[in-house]
């Protein structure tokens, strides 16, 4: 694996940082903020998965220090976060993007799109938050409406009218800044 | 973090494999080997989390190549395991001991048994699974029982009869090799 995942996306963080700083943070900080704020409160339990590494080399410069010398990025099985809310799995995946037309299908990996599929038919509530970030918008696409576009689609990108019609804006908010587990709530009442 | 849980139990691993090679693989290989059958035969999707790092240095010798040449292991927040079945939210730890009487609790991390009592709260299915190596027995032990333990002793260390007691014994099978659902779908019949 090279330039992997979670390295393409620390490089697009940087930027987006320095060229729209005006409009706040990346979206993997704006979600790591509001997950530390549900979990504070107790109201879930939601984490973001470590990188997945293969490690080579490590070295013992004393006795009770571990330094890994050489390793390498793996590409991740699953998406990049997981966690409970009220007895309920919850799994989705986080990305940006600066078109403003669409949302490249290529920042999704083949085996995150099965294994998004997956949690879908086991009954877990998964979905996507992808942030247009030149428009500043973010949206939530649950998993049935994403895997519904990908089955009936050969195109390369979801059109952000679909979002717009399918998935559910996700405004910036004070605490928690992006507040998913709002619509969650809604749509599963019952819970 | 120096010698941090990952690494740890690396070690252990290794060795435990050539001292009582005969009696099988890891604990930790067993439980990847079985969760590969669950989500082979779309039961559950249950995988170990990646070891978490802090990247330091990366050096891209060529385009395509990223090499971490200076990385550093931190302390996990979460258990090792955790995953989806039948809609359920499951979350668990894994540990091996070579002590005959007892499972030492230096083995759990305090923020280990602080999530672990998170998820219990949340209604998820949380656990633990303990192999006593020298004597090859393998047990789960339910959040529930787990929290009882801590809450009502001092000791440093849960002996193997509260297991016995109070845990579900996990024999050894051909695939999977550690059947643990088939305990949660007993104890959890209406799912």
């Amino acid at each position: 694996m090279n330039y992997p995942n979670g390295i393409k996306k620390n490089i697009t963080t940087t930027k987006s940082h320095v060229d729209h700083s005006n409009r706040g943070m990346s979206l993997e900080s704006d979600i790591n903020i509001s997950n530390e704020y549900y979990r504070e409160k107790e109201i879930a339990y939601i984490y973001k998965k470590p990188t997945p590494i293969k490690i080579v080399k490590v070295d013992y410069p004393s006795r009770n220090k571990a330094v890994i010398k050489e390793a390498f990025f793996e590409a991740p099985s699953t998406t990049d976060y997981n966690g409970i809310y009220q007895g309920r799995y919850i799994d989705f995946e986080a990305k940006e993007t600066k078109s403003k037309t669409s949302f490249p299908l290529s920042n999704i990996h083949p085996h995150q799109i099965k294994h998004i599929r997956n949690i879908y038919k086991e009954k877990g509530i998964a979905f996507l938050i992808v942030r247009f970030t030149t428009l500043d918008k973010t949206y939530m696409l649950l998993a049935k409406d994403f895997l519904t576009y990908i089955d009936n689609n050969d195109k390369k990108s979801i059109p952000l009218d679909y979002f717009e019609t399918n998935g559910y804006e996700l405004k910036n908010k004070y605490m928690p800044r992006i507040d998913y587990l709002e619509i969650i709530k809604i749509l599963y009442g019952g819970i």
